[in-house]
Parts: structure tokens; C-alpha cells; sequence
């Protein structure tokens, strides 16, 4: 089924609203949701919709909460998002990170007592649409073992670097710090394929192609996939993300992170409050004059844009780039959903009595 | 033949001395290389002093930079580094970072026209002694070909992150974002060995366990390895560095960064002025109280050091750890230099009539 985006926002936006959200953070949280699918990140966007209900219903998500400042200086705030959707406590984080950027430069936020935020990159840009360079993190559920464990410590916490351009669209570098990200095994396990040696290791720690045995026990794998590979970088890589985003916030880290799934209890003797996120924005102009650095950065684009590839009609791919092209593309089109995303869907149509897709 | 830190130190300050450091700056960019034998880190110490002389040489080095601040806001600001040693102009950064974190609860300092700076991590923990979590990354020498190029557009840009901890040592992950390190394949090189794939590819553009492929032509490949180990990902946190040093800083980037072999030119038409560099310092207590965000670092670490293994006799390595074994151990036991680098520095100390090793 293919829903136009403007349908597809009215119907998350009402899910929203029948949860308790209030009239501006229900469009705030279904801005996010809406815009990784027009972006064609299809696994963070309403495929998560029901995902969220889930968890509000196990009262696991605040739908009217009191997201607010709890300690600052000049260019530091941690905010308390009081088991807020991650979708409005994330950009309630970066307004504040932003407004500290016009007063001193920069800005930065650490947010505990969140939930999942969606995909960085949307909150990453909220900064570039001031001529700022926007930073976005999140920890996450554990499901990642560091190099050498057979143990579930680390989300695939991602990380986000947005930055602004001038005739280019900006760079958006956007990425999990685990060698591939939990929606690829996903659609492997639709499509009966396995997956490559590299993403993941089974319940004994033994290599494996089957997409299935994260489910049965196994783990993701770090970037760099094993030692011999750089593993321990994407390791240290989530561990940096789960530091900022968990321990200098008070949320949650490593294992006690709150599993997304709601048929998974948190652990006990959590050390902490909710998921964690950091983000931050700097002004270009802190630095250098914005429009220089915008040539420069067209300068780059063009530059890696032209390089030479090892095949012809393969060419080197700008950070960001697909992302917009699908947002063109969908924003024209509509936006493509497979059956159970609709089926599901549809079940909180009936949940809340609203109009079904 | 083995050296005790003190003698090397004594040797190292002497050659800065030599090419018309001030006292202050010979100490200063002894310290860097020093600390990065002391750690183990053999590549990054003084196994380069020659080179760094080499580039002094061809006037690429000014032995007595004016490094100054060229523009600034409460929380940022860019530091023109006079071409002068990474090794001295990278510290005065931080030194900045950490003031303007003082007085705002952050600082965050670009700079250009610097020279390649040893160790980010020597640099990321200038900020920890001050209870502070410490950032530093460069971009480098051009080496690494972005996913599908078959051109060398990137350097190895390293980016380090250093987090206190309260009763165990801090968390320092310093990383390239290269699959492999060129000093991996120098070693494989003088063995004789093959290198795993996916750490290069030739001149074509192929896979190859070659490790002179890097000499003929060939390119490092980015952390990921390629596009399905998220070689993308490798790329893009390249991508990141090289912007944050070089762009923001207005330092040159991309293929235009100056070469650290002296042999090679720079590129004509450089956009930009020598190397860039970009650090970071924010004080814990500008989002919690310090012993707060201590204690929970020992509960991370110590979660991480016991988790399960796959191999019971080997542990989970927390970042950081084995350079502090190093350093323990070479502070009594001296500092091991292969035949090579001894011959590299006699030479030095004949050119400026030094004591031998």
C-alpha cells in the first residue's frame, strides 16, 4: 500500500493525541516518525507507531509529560524528559542545546528519563537549519556484545553529524555504531536469506548467517564486525555513545538499559532514569564565516562526488544523499508500506476508533 | 635495544631544542611523543621524530610558531597554529577548550595550519585530569578510499573520546577511522606477513592481503572494510573528522591535506592552511555533580570487565586499559626501539651534534 504523506501524518498524529499527547507534541512526535519514512529509514519510522502504544500502555511512556531543564551553564543542560516519547523530549534537548549556541557558541544536552528517539539525523538538523553543526546520540537497547563477550552490552546506539552546506544539500552522516543495524536481519528473516558473516554471533558466540539467532540468544556485532576487522573501534565507538548519552545524563547504560520491545521487563536495580541521549549545536559562525565554510564544504561534496570509483557507474555516495532522494521521491509518490506495517496500523485505528488506513 | 623514558625524553627535548623550540615547547612536544612510547603506541612516538625533522627541513615545520586565537565566542573559537608542531599546537588548543570550559561549562577549538599532532588521545586527556571529558581528532595524510572510490581522499583521521572514572583508570577510546592503522601494515610489511582482507585494496581497486599495496597505489579502506561490513559507516565518521578539522577550522581537507612524508608535495591550489585539527572539553559538573557521574563509570566498567566471553581466558578490554598496562610497565622496565628507529635517531643526534643513544 502506498499512503500519501499528508494521510499518513493526520493518522499518527490522532494515534498520538489518543495517548494524552498534547495538540504540538503530538505533530512534534509524528514529524519524526513521518520523517524517516519519507527519508526511507522505513524500520524507524510508523513501522514503530504500535512499537510506542506498547509501551504507553505498560505505562513505560508518559504521554503528557514534563520535560524540563534540571541543571545548566552557559553551554551544558541536562534535561529530564519524565518518560516523555523520545520523539518530543529530543527536540525539546536540541532547542535548548540551540538557543545556547546563539548566546556562547554551543550548546550541548544530555537527556535521561527518555525513550527511543527515532533516527538521529532528524534531530541532528534542527541545528543545520540555523547554520549550525548538529550533533545527535542515543543509547539503546542492549543487544550488542563488545569484542571478546558473548553477552548483550550495548545498544546499536547510533550517532548523528549534520552539516551544513551551501548549493549541496548537507552532509548528514547518520549511522549505527554496530556492524548493521537490527532492521537488515529483519528483512532477511522476511525474505528467508542469510545474512553475511560479520553481523552477528549466536548464542555460544560462535560466527553465523542465520538472521535469526539474535532472537534465539545470539548478539549484533560492533562496527568492524571482529578484532582482526577494528571491532574493538565500533565497540569504543557505543561505549562513547552510551557514556554521553547514559552515564553524563543519569539514564540508564550498558545492560540496564529499558528494552525497546515491551515484552521485556527493564532489569532490577536500574542505576538509572529511562534511556539517555546527548546532542549538541555549534555555530559555524563560533568559528569561521558561515558562508566560507559553505564553499568549502560544496568544494568537499564536489570533490568526493567526481572521485574516481572502482566501478564506472558506481559513484562515491555524499552522507545523506540517498536520504534526500527518497524524501523527494516519497513527498511526489507517497509513501510505500508493506502489509503487516498496515495491519498493524490499522489495529490502533480500531484501539482508538479512528479512520483506518 | 631498550631506553629508559628518561634518557629518550632528555634525546627528544634536545632534537626540538635543535630546530629553535622554545624550552617550553620542546618539553611540551617531547611529552606528547614520550607518553605515546610510554603506552605502547610505537608508531606515534619517536619512531616519528625524523619525520617530523624531515618536514622542518623543507620549511613545512616553523620551529617558533605565533600560535594564537583568531576568533572566538564564550564556548568556541579557531586557532591559527602558525605551521607550527601538532605536538605544540594541539595542546594550546585544548588548553583553550578547557579555560573556555571553565568559565561556560564547555570549549570547543578548530585549528588549522598545525602539523600532524601524535596521539589524540595525549590531547583528549589534557581534559580529564580537570574532570572533564576530553575530544580530539585530526584529519591526516590522504590514505583511505571512501566506499566505492578508488582514489585516496581521506587520512586515517583518528578521533578519541576520554571519560574520568572514580576508582579505575579513565575510558580512552582512541581510534582511526581506517580499518587498519598504516602501522599495522608497516609491521606485516617487515615480517614479511599478509595482511587480512579487507584492511586495503590495490591499484585497481581490488582486494588484496598485500601489505606494500598501500606503496603501489593502492588505498586504505575505511572501518566497516566494505559496503555490507558498513564501510559506509567508516567513511562517514571520516567524513566527520576531516569537516570538524578542516573546514570549520579553514585548514585543508579531503585529498588537499599536506602529506606527513616529506617526499611528497603538497597538492597546488590548497583551499586551505596545512592540517586541521578539532578539540573539545566539557566539564562533568556542567550536566551532573562529578562524583555522581564517577561512580557510575566504575559500575560501567566494572559490568564490562566481568561480562561473559566467548573465550573464558580472554576478557572484555575496556578502551584505555592496555596503554595504561604499557605505560606502567615501561616507566620501570624502559622503552623498546627496534634497530631502525635507533639508526633514525643517532642520525638526528649526528645532524645536530647530540649525545647517541
Amino acid at each position: 500500500m502506498v499512503v500519501p504523506e499528508h494521510t499518513l501524518r493526520f493518522f499518527t498524529e490522532s494515534v498520538f493525541l489518543a495517548i494524552g499527547c498534547n495538540t504540538a507534541d503530538a505533530a512534534q512526535a509524528a514529524d519524526v516518525l513521518i520523517q524517516s519514512d519519507l527519508r526511507g529509514i522505513d524500520s524507524h519510522g510508523v513501522a514503530r507507531l504500535s512499537g510506542y502504544i506498547r509501551l504507553w500502555e505498560k505505562q513505560r511512556i508518559n504521554g503528557n509529560p514534563d520535560i524540563r531543564i534540571v541543571h545548566e551553564t552557559s553551554s551544558t543542560a541536562t534535561v529530564d524528559g519524565d518518560c516523555g516519547l523520545g520523539l518530543i523530549v529530543a527536540p525539546f534537548a536540541m532547542g535548548s542545546a540551540i538557543e545556547k549556541a546563539e548566546k556562547c557558541g554551543s550548546g550541548w544536552v544530555a537527556v535521561r528519563n527518555s525513550n527511543h528517539f527515532g533516527i538521529s539525523s532528524y534531530h541532528a538538523s534542527l541545528a543545520v537549519q540555523k547554520d549550525m553543526i548538529g550533533i545527535a546520540m542515543t543509547n539503546a537497547s542492549p543487544l550488542v556484545a563488545p569484542t571478546f563477550a558473548n553477552e548483550r552490552l550495548l545498544g546499536t546506539n547510533p550517532m548523528c553529524y549534520a552539516f551544513p552546506a551551501g548549493e549541496y544539500p548537507p552532509v548528514v552522516v547518520d549511522m549505527a555504531t554496530s556492524a548493521a543495524a537490527n532492521g537488515k536481519l529483519e528483512i532477511a528473516q522476511r525474505t528467508g536469506k542469510q545474512v553475511p558473516e560479520g553481523w552477528l554471533q549466536d548464542q555460544q558466540g560462535n560466527i553465523t548467517t542465520d538472521p535469526f539467532a539474535l532472537k534465539t540468544g545470539g548478539s549484533l556485532l560492533p562496527l568492524g564486525s571482529d578484532r582482526e576487522h577494528g571491532s574493538h573501534k565500533g565497540f569504543g565507538l557505543g561505549a562513547a555513545v552510551d557514556i554521553l548519552s547514559g552515564i553524563l545524563s543519569g539514564a540508564n547504560y550498558g545492560p540496564w538499559v529499558p528494552p525497546f520491545v515491551s515484552f521485556l521487563d527493564p532489569l532490577p536495580d536500574a542505576p538509572g532514569k529511562g534511556i539517555g541521549h546527548f546532542v549538541g549545536a555549534m555555530r559555524i559562525d563560533g568559528f569561521r564565516p558561515a558562508d566560507e565554510f559553505k564553499a568549502d564544504m560544496d568544494k568537499w561534496i564536489s570533490r568526493f562526488k567526481s572521485a574516481a570509483t572502482i566501478d564506472p557507474n558506481q559513484k562515491v555516495i555524499i552522507p545523506g544523499e540517498p536520504e534526500l532522494e527518497a524524501e523527494a521521491d516519497r513527498m511526489q509518490n507517497g509513501i510505500p508500506l508493506v502489509d503487516s506495517v498496515v495491519n498493524d496500523l490499522n489495529k490502533l485505528a480500531v484501539k482508538f476508533g479512528l479512520q483506518p488506513l
